[in-house]
């Protein structure tokens, strides 16, 4: 690829390969096309799915099997379910050029960061750079994508570690801004893209990304889906009742409508973590019940309140 | 009171007191006011608060002494938390006209009610009618009220039945819309004062209330105050790791900035629906743990997601 007249300098990202054209493949799209940063960008997906992508000038090309849509490409972006990811890694190594950087968006990364493993050997430190953007998830499909989705989310960056057979257990990282001194070119690449389309990226490892997420996101998304189950168990749909709510219970429910095939493989990646999140919840809980409106109640909740400050801040 | 001037006719609501003048009882003083339903408006609270109201143009006159502070009034509010407005029905009864209407903003209605019935034996449903605006309450105290709090929000009155000695139970009102027929002129004024401040006025009975915003009202915001507690417990406050959340979180945790001193009165208060209620989420919550990510997990969530858009439409 040569310059272009006015065109200042070789984008940073040549040729992007973006599979799965979701509300996240799309976005990416958009926004990485909206801030001049890709060259050319190849989609992936089913053939509708394509011709869409293409008329929203999110994508340049397009093809359906994963194998051809990733040849010649500088970057591959996985943008589906993480179970789905694993599978997809599996099918384009093959396919992949040498210098290709591979990365994805799943909501876990452990699974992820082991499989890369398992598939590029020594190398998948160098190959495979785990992500995951923390961007509003109950709306889904292309027809919500949008090239702002991503400005000023938080982007997870969770590079896999040579030596390190697995996460590190319980590790506090303390230079989660810090930008890891063993990037390669093509990843420095990247997490400049990354800011360029308005993201914060933050660096941290595939074993406290999981055990992190599960509870300041799955837990949520499990809170407000549990919500709705313990409502609709008592009252059912139509019961009149219910009208007595305010925007509290809303918003509560909010998380609620996400996508439940993509909350399946989340559930399924993030096992034992989720699990010992709502261990800890039930306790709380059943807590807050035992001692309702009394002393140790009220200290309970001004904890609550003390904590709830502090992250909004 | 006579007719001034221009003033086309006598106020809804001729001579009006407030008790309590904290972010209820202000932001009930200035939408009246605003609107003109009001004719004089009488506050109670301590020196500062009294000042400071006038300041606000909120009342036109104060008392310290609920008691003085009723004398020849039309109309009585008590601003004030559940357990508190059950001492101050008691303490204003001897001062109150007969003429009088007392009606309360507290977050549970049965043992108002049953305090009313106590104190006013046979014409407690005549001189009380409970209330309950269903409004924002992360924000407390005079310097966050607002004349706009009440706009469209949600108003339920809880009449109080003169035959039934205590709460319907389980009984679902099918005409949660519809004005009771029994309603006395004072009280019509009330609802119709209501409306003038922008609220939505529902009818319920204390007991169908109560069991009601267990679920929809006091249940959200103990899931809320327990996430909050879950995270501290496991992060503590200062963890960099907690930099990985997004805005489904801080949605998540909005009602835990909730006051507590209130929410220790409203846990006292309804205690047995809170548990039930409590233990019902629990068990949700164990279902979806034990279900985790298989497809009964998957049939849980696309179930939430249904009643969650249900309650949205």
């Amino acid at each position: 690829m040569k310059d272009e007249g006015a065109r200042p300098a070789r984008p940073i990202l040549p040729r992007v390969c973006i599979i799965g054209l979701g509300l996240m493949g799309g976005s990416l799209a958009l926004a990485l096309r909206r801030c001049g940063v890709a060259g050319h960008i190849v989609g992936c997906g089913r053939p509708a799915l394509l011709a869409r992508a293409q008329e929203l000038g999110a994508i340049d090309s397009g093809a359906v099997d994963a194998g051809a849509a990733v040849a010649g490409s500088d970057f591959v972006f996985l943008c589906v379910p993480v179970e789905t990811s694993i599978a997809l890694l599996a099918k384009i190594a093959p396919h992949l050029p040498e210098r290709a950087l591979v990365s994805d968006v799943g909501s876990t990364k452990q699974a992820f960061a082991a499989a890369a493993r398992e598939i590029f050997g020594a190398s998948a430190g160098e190959r495979v750079l785990p992500g995951h953007p923390l961007a509003g998830r109950e709306l889904s499909g292309l027809e919500h994508a949008s090239a702002d989705l991503f400005a000023n989310c938080l982007w997870v960056l969770t590079p896999i570690a040579g030596a390190a057979p697995g996460p590190l257990p319980g590790a506090s990282n303390a230079n989660l801004n810090a930008e890891p001194a063993e990037l390669t070119a093509a990843q420095r690449s990247l997490r400049m893209a990354l800011a360029a389309i308005g993201a914060r990226v933050l660096f941290s490892t595939p074993g406290e990304h999981d055990r992190t997420v599960a509870y300041t996101s799955h837990l949520p998304q499990m809170l407000s889906s549990a919500l709705a189950l313990t409502l609709e168990r008592v009252f059912g749909g139509g019961n009149p009742a219910l009208e007595i709510h305010a925007g509290g219970l809303r918003s509560m429910l909010r998380l609620a409508a996400s996508d439940p095939a993509m909350w399946e493989q989340i559930g399924a990646s993030n096992r034992e973590n989720i699990c010992a999140a709502l261990e800890g919840m039930e306790s709380e809980l059943r807590g807050l019940r035992e001692s309702l409106g009394g002393a140790r109640f009220r200290a309970k909740f001004e904890r609550a309140r003390e904590f709830a400050k502090l992250l909004k801040s």
